[in-house]
Order: structure tokens, then C-alpha cells, then sequence
């Protein structure tokens, strides 16, 4: 019996062992966290001012020389992106739902154009967002792991000491900032899911006004800010793990209702445009809703066919239409151009249309969404295109439309899709290929598509680890074209490992 | 330190003693089961034999009738269900699929009934075959747990061992026993996938002849049987796990070539046929394709623009063309029913069309199939059905169509469609309420559908636990109507509680 105990006794004290040197490294890393934590990132901060006061340089010029009374002088256009959370491609009328009515969404299509192979540049909020402001695949900017966390769940120190970071770098350049630059009033209202501590809030990114919450609706406490303060304070009981979930919509909210939160953004917005309708300006509205949990405006809930989500998305849909009645109320139509889309595919309650997959898959469900833009007199109405775009577009797109020039010292991923918009049927891609990434992780991309194909190194969803070649127009990513069109499959393939190369390489694209 | 070497020698010997014992427990389990296993269920057979009697001797008096000069004698409609493998609802073009071209299948189609709302009673191959062959949901006859394993796999003994079974029980009463007896000769050729021991073979359970492999054509090894006996010994290597995947295809196989399965199938088919066509008859013929891996006929490999997966249903098109020809050529077309439809939901190679979910899934995908029933004279021609139905309706309506009537000793799940079928558009459904059951520990349905909605007590696929209620027509189970329409969700989930306290109380149906 001894060699048992001593067995027993080896066991035992193996796993103490590895109790013990887990725990204290994991203490030495949390306290090195809490002590030295520096957010990643910084190291082209010189060059991103150099390039912000170039344009401001070349913006002031501009201002000299219109001042001149021979110059004709065309006022830039104003910028409004709506962007909703989580909804899907399928969830708007116009998009094929039929339950769920978006008459003003769909209206804003039928003046202006329709996307229906637009993307978010990631299935996941943080990443798509920090994607769409600064015209970079989320590898870029440190945002490719999952979402980042509210400072106050333990979460957040997770990702730090896993070195995943929890806010946008300070070097990254964002659309506000360059249009701030340009002379532009720039004002964010919603969700910024892009860091919650000094120096890493909207308004120190160019956003000269912000008013909204600093996570998902599904993060506790959701304060609401306005500019860098806590204006209205969320003291709601503290759930389980600190997160909302969709049947938790029973609970009594205190200080901050959710109920309120479409309304809220909807007349801030609104008073944004009033307040700068004398100037370029650019808005971003960015709701909160149909984000997990649904919490309808009690004036309108219950009317939906859609139940509780189609409540929450019609709600969205008047804050829609209320700000393009204010738009064109105050005769600023022909001057703006309102983009309306989504940040990643349909949650689990959501409609992804006929597409594969939802929120969280970079097929297509996941990552395709709405995209609706409305400019009358430079967008011919009833436009509808199905050439590929992504919302890393934005930025390119938005700073050629106020004729600011790109930065060089970085890669911008986005192409400008201009002429897409204003020419739509007409138009081409302004991409070749279009890159995804998964969830975790994702520094590497795991699949491809062209004007024809998209490739996936793996199926994934079903742990077969094989590569897969679907034809993006006829097939909804089943049937595997690998053998049939191998060529074609090559080609993709190979772009992918050049690009998953290249990103290894020089991560954050600097040139 | 002294403690420090107790703990050490507790939570050592604490892990010795858990694996000991459950070394100990397996050993005992398995002896158990190597020396002394008992198939499930048996207690009925007796029943079941008096019940084929009176079918017989009712079948028999017919005859003695009908040998009267003044006697009308109809000759009863042959049967023949053509059951493919994974095929998905959006696998033919008649159901929309763009790239793989069923001009056979849908010429059936043309010529009968497409039914749009049609189910297999499990998103798995083996529950969804004995529900089928039996008329009642698969718990009754124990075989809700996933699927059967070849004989040779250790997963078979893994089944005995947890008793979960692993072979169809003897007094179940299958289509072919109760038709046999009424006097239809019975053929199967295909897969059988519900036991691989004596007494459980296609054989003992009435088909008077049988050609076809026992299990799925990804398990090894893949014998081809004649009768109870190999006729074609597959000697192809074995591989890791026993077990084919689909990246596999190239791999040498010897002795059972994958690629003549179709082909096979199809000749035995119309061989029969031929044999038979001067008394009625009933053929289930069970394809092995286009369940994973794809092995594609030679002679028309790479034709089909949906890949191997295209080839593979192509050639099943082809299959099912020849064998419309045979009969139509036999002049017995307007005298037999031709039932086309799958076993369960697409696969993660094929399309689900719209519906959310695949094999595996309780969700639409994963059991809504198609279903093309043919019958010149009495199924007038072009007709569509969105009226629910299941598998399980075969056993009644294929008996009400041979003038025999329903075992007495037990429920029988199953309706009779008949009318669903002849009349198409005008019909309703033959059910108020159809069931939903997972596919590991299926005894309890986790949904239940009506002929407006869906209602699953579970999201399942979310990690959400909390039910839901879905419009059926028009929405993919996107969207909770739960709070919208409580009433019709609680009744929905009181139905579903009902009978699942009714099969938990007698899970086999005895009556």
C-alpha cells in the first residue's frame, strides 16, 4: 500500500503545485496590470497630429482662397451614419422582412441607394466599430479579440492582462478627427464600445460633443455621458456576471430606462443637426437597440408584428424617419449624405434573410448587413447594388467627399466607394477582394471573397477542418466549389495567406 | 509543511479512488453487456404477431371474396418511398436551389404533389427511419438517442453500455410487416441504420428481400448486403475513428466501391420492380447519398455547377428519373404512389434554403424536408402544400391506401395524409400538433409546432435558456412573439408539458 500513498501524495502535491505557480502568477500579472498598465498602441501619435494639422493647414487655405471674391466656394456636404447594433440583414422591410414594418427606412432606400453586399468588418461590435471610424480591418487597431469590457467588470482586467487591450489606440486616426480638421462640427451620440478611460473616450477623438453610453446595452452599469461626464447615472441592481440578458427585461431599471434610450439619442441628434446646420458637420448615431436586451419605447410597444425585437427596430425606424424630417425640414436634404447600417449581422433573435449564419460568424449572416444611403440630387433614387463594399469604406469615402486627402504614413484598407453610391447600378467594387476575421483572435483572416467566390480556410461551424469555395450570388456558403473551380479556390487562397502574411508582418500597417 | 503533504496525499488518494471505481464500475458494465445483452423492448411481440395475423386472415378473406364471380376486386396501389440522406429542403430545384438541377425530381413534382411543410420526425438519420417505418415518434421505440453504430464500432458497445440501445426492438410494427401480411411483396434496398445483429436485420422486420449497407456510408465498414448475408466485402483501410469524412474522398477503397452505390441501389430498384409488377408492391429504397463523404458516380462526375455535393444529388436525380421511367415503361404508373423525401435536414454541405437550422437541429432546417408524392389519376397534377405533415403519417396513410387497418395495442403517432396528398390545396393537415425532439436524450420534445406557430421551450443553438414562440409562415424562427401572443404560447407549451408528461408515464405508447 505504500507506493499508493506515495502515489496519491506525488498526485496530490503535483496539482498543488500547479495551483500554487498559477495563482501567483496570475496575482504578480494582475498587480502589474493595476500598477503599469499602459493601453497598447501609441507609437505613431506624432505622425497622426503631423497629418491632422496638415489638413487643418490645407482647410484654413481653403477658407483663405473662398474668402477671395473671385473663388466659388462649395460648402463640403454633412455626414450623418446611422448605425444600428446587431441588427440583421433581414430585419427591414426592404431588406425582405415581413413581419416587422421600417416604412422611413425603407423610404430613405427608395430615394437613395440600397446595398445588398454591404459588410461590417467584423461579426462583433468593437471591432466593427473601431473599423468603420478609422477605415482599417480591426487588426490594425488592436480591436480584432472579441469586444471590449465596461472598466468595472472584471472582464476588462482579464483582457489587459491577457494583453488583449480594452480601448482604441491613441494613434489610430478616425473619421471625427479629420473631419474636426476640416472645419467640421462633429458630434457622436450612442454607443462608443471603443474605451472607457481618459484619453480613450469619443471626445478625445475628435467628437466635439458626445452624449450616449460607453458599452452594449447589455453592460453594467450603462451611465449615460454627456461629452466626458456621467449625466445620467445608472443604478440599476447589479446583475448575475453584470450583463443583461434578453429575459431579463422585467427588471426595474433605476436612473438610467432603457425604454428612453432611442428617444433620448433620436432628440440629441436631432438638436445636433439644429445646433450646426450653418456648418459642415458630421454625425454619428450610433443606436444602442436591437442589441440584447429589448426595451421599447412604451408609447409604441406592443405594435410591432415582430414582437419585442420588431418593437425595438420600429422604434428605430421613427427616430429615422424624425431625423430626415428634421434634415429636410431645415433644407438640408441636398447638402447630406445619411448612411444607415449595422455594425455586425443578426443576433439570435434577429433575421439574418437567407444568409448563413449570424453575429459572431464571418459568413455571411454575420458580418452582411443593411446599408442604406440617402443624399437626393447626387444619389439617384431607387438605386439598388450589389457590388461589395464594407464599412472600412466609410473613411476613405466620407474624407474624399470633404476633399481631405488620405494619410500616408498608414494603410488604409477601405477603398473610396463614391462612386458606388452615386452611380450605383453603373458602378464596380472598389475592392478586388474582401478580407474576414474571426471573433477570437482574429488577427488572422479566415476568408475571402471576390466578385464571384468567397473562400473560408475552414467550414468551422462544424469542426471539419477543410477549406471551402462557395459562390457568393447563387449559394448561401453550402455548396463546397473547391473541387470543381480549383483554380479560382487556389487564387483566393493564396491571397489570403499574402494578406495573413503581410498582417503578421506589420500588424498595424504602418508605412 | 506537514499539512501541506496531508492535502497533497487527501486529493491524491481522492482522485485514485474516483478513477478505481470507476474503472471498476465500466469493467463490471461492459462484462454485463458482452455476456448477458438484451436488445431493448420485446414485451409486445406477442401483440404484434396476433395483430399480423388479423391482417393476414383479413387479407386472406379478401382474396376468397374476391375469387367470387360477383366480386369487385381493386387491386390495392403499390408503395414506393424514395428516402435520400441529408438531403436538404433546399437541395432540388423545385425547392430553389440555383446550382444543382433536379429535372426528374421535379418533373414528379409537376406531375404530383409538392408538399412545402413537410417533416422527418428527427433532425437524425436512425430515429427519423424508425419513425418513419413505424408511424410513431421515435421515443416509442427507443430510438431517440442519436444514432446506431456498425457493430464493429466501440461506440455500439458504448450505447449497450449507457442502455440506449442499438438495434431497432423486435415488437415494433414496420410498414413492410404489416403490408407483407396484407399480401404486397416488400423490398428494401438502401440503408437501413436500425440494427446490425440477428433479428434486426431488414429481414426480421418484413422485407422479404433486401440489398443495401446497414449503416451510413461514413462508418466502416461498409458491407453490402444481400439479404442477411455480405455479398460485397468492403475491405477499404480503416480509418482513424472508423469513420469516413468528407475530405476522405480521395482515399483508395477496396472491395465496396462508394461511387456504384447510386448506381447499385438503382438497378436493384428497377429489378424488383420488374419481379414484382404483377402483384402489388411495396420498395423502400433508402439511398446511402448524398449523406457525407461525396463519392460522385464516374460517368457524370464534375457536371453539376454545385460541386461533388451537386454531382452526388444529381446522379440521385437520375437514379430517380430511371426508375419513374421503369415504372412509368410497366404500365404501372397510375398504380403506384411515389413518396420522395428525406430523412432529415441539410448537412453542413447542403442548402436548408431559407430555414434556419441543419441536421442536428429541433429548427426548421434541421427536419423540414422535401416531399414529392406522384400518383397519375389520383394526385391531381402541380399541386402545392404548405400544409404540416411528418413521416410519421406514412405508416397510416400507406395502410389506409391497402385497406388495412391500425394496430389497436398501441398509439400510432402518424395520421393519414391521404387526403393532404389527392386533394393537395384544399386539404388541411391531418394534425392539430406536431413534436419536436432533440437529438441526444429525445424523450422529452423540446417543440411543437401548429399550423400558425413554432414554439420551443428552449433557444437552444443561444445558451439562452428561455422559450420562444414563432410565427411559422413568416419568419425563420427569428423572431419571440412570446410576449406579443402569450395565450397562444401557453397553450402551446401546455401541449407540449401534456404530452410529455404522457410519454415520460409510457414512453412506448402501449395502450
Amino acid at each position: 500500500m505504500r507506493w499508493i500513498r506515495r502515489l496519491a501524495t506525488a498526485m496530490g502535491g503535483l496539482i498543488l503545485i500547479v495551483i500554487a505557480a498559477a495563482v501567483l502568477g496570475l496575482s504578480v500579472r494582475w498587480l502589474q496590470i493595476q500598477l503599469f498598465y499602459q493601453p497598447l498602441g501609441g507609437e505613431r501619435t506624432e505622425e497622426k497630429l503631423d497629418y491632422l494639422d496638415q489638413v487643418l493647414e490645407s482647410a484654413q487655405q481653403s477658407v483663405r482662397e473662398a474668402s477671395s471674391p473671385a473663388a466659388e466656394f462649395e460648402r463640403p456636404p454633412n455626414f450623418v451614419i446611422v448605425l444600428f447594433d446587431d441588427l440583421g440583414w433581414g430585419d427591414l422591410s426592404s431588406y425582405g422582412n415581413q413581419m416587422i414594418r421600417t416604412p422611413r427606412i425603407d423610404q430613405a432606400a427608395a430615394e437613395g441607394v440600397r446595398m445588398t453586399d454591404f459588410y461590417s468588418a467584423s461579426p462583433v461590435c468593437t471591432p466593427s466599430r473601431a473599423a468603420l471610424l478609422t477605415g482599417r480591418y480591426p487588426v490594425r487597431s488592436h480591436t480584432h479579440n472579441h469586444v471590449f469590457f465596461g472598466e468595472s467588470s472584471p472582464i476588462a482586467t482579464v483582457r489587459r492582462m491577457l494583453g488583449q487591450g480594452n480601448e482604441l489606440p491613441v494613434d489610430e486616426i478616425l473619421i471625427p478627427e479629420v473631419l474636426a480638421a476640416a472645419g467640421y462640427a462633429t458630434g457622436m451620440i450612442g454607443k462608443w464600445h471603443l474605451g472607457g478611460i481618459p484619453g480613450h473616450l469619443p471626445n478625445d477623438f475628435g467628437f466635439e460633443s458626445y452624449y450616449g453610453v460607453l458599452t452594449s446595452n447589455d453592460m453594467q452599469p450603462l451611465h449615460i455621458y454627456r461629452d466626458r461626464e456621467v449625466e445620467v447615472r445608472d443604478e440599476t441592481e447589479r446583475l448575475t456576471l453584470g450583463a443583461f440578458r434578453d429575459e431579463d427585461v422585467d427588471i426595474e431599471m433605476r436612473g438610467v430606462d432603457q425604454r428612453t434610450l432611442t428617444r433620448r439619442y433620436t432628440d440629441e441628434a436631432i438638436g445636433f443637426i439644429e445646433d450646426n446646420r450653418d456648418r459642415p458637420f458630421f454625425l454619428y448615431l450610433a443606436h444602442s437597440f436591437p442589441h440584447v436586451p429589448h426595451f421599447a419605447d412604451p408609447e409604441h410597444a406592443g405594435e410591432s408584428e415582430g414582437g419585442i425585437y420588431g418593437d425595438v427596430v420600429e422604434d428605430l425606424d421613427r427616430s429615422t424617419g424624425a431625423l430626415l424630417d428634421a434634415i429636410d425640414r431645415l433644407g438640408l436634404a441636398e447638402n447630406t449624405l445619411v448612411l444607415i447600417t449595422s455594425d455586425n449581422g443578426a443576433d439570435y433573435n434577429g433575421s439574418p434573410g437567407f444568409l448563413r449564419g449570424r453575429k459572431g460568424d464571418v459568413q455571411e449572416g454575420g458580418q452582411k448587413v443593411p446599408m442604406i444611403a440617402r443624399w437626393p440630387g447626387h444619389i439617384p433614387a431607387g438605386g439598388v447594388t450589389g457590388k461589395m463594399a464594407m464599412n472600412i469604406d466609410l473613411f476613405p469615402t466620407l474624407l474624399g467627399l470633404a476633399g481631405v486627402g488620405l494619410p500616408t504614413d498608414r494603410d488604409i484598407d477601405g477603398r473610396d466607394m463614391g462612386a458606388l453610391l452615386t452611380t450605383a447600378e453603373g458602378a464596380s467594387s472598389p475592392h478586388t477582394e474582401l478580407f474576414y476575421f474571426p471573433v477570437l483572435s482574429g488577427s488572422r483572416p479566415v476568408a475571402i471573397r471576390n466578385e464571384h467566390y468567397k473562400y473560408h480556410v475552414s467550414t468551422g461551424d462544424t469542426g471539419r477542418d477543410k477549406p471551402i469555395l462557395v459562390d457568393v450570388h447563387r449559394d448561401q456558403e453550402n455548396h463546397n466549389l473547391i473541387r470543381r473551380a480549383p483554380e479560382q479556390g487556389a487564387a483566393l487562397a493564396k491571397s489570403l495567406a499574402s494578406f495573413a502574411a503581410e498582417l503578421e508582418e506589420n500588424p498595424r500597417g504602418w508605412r
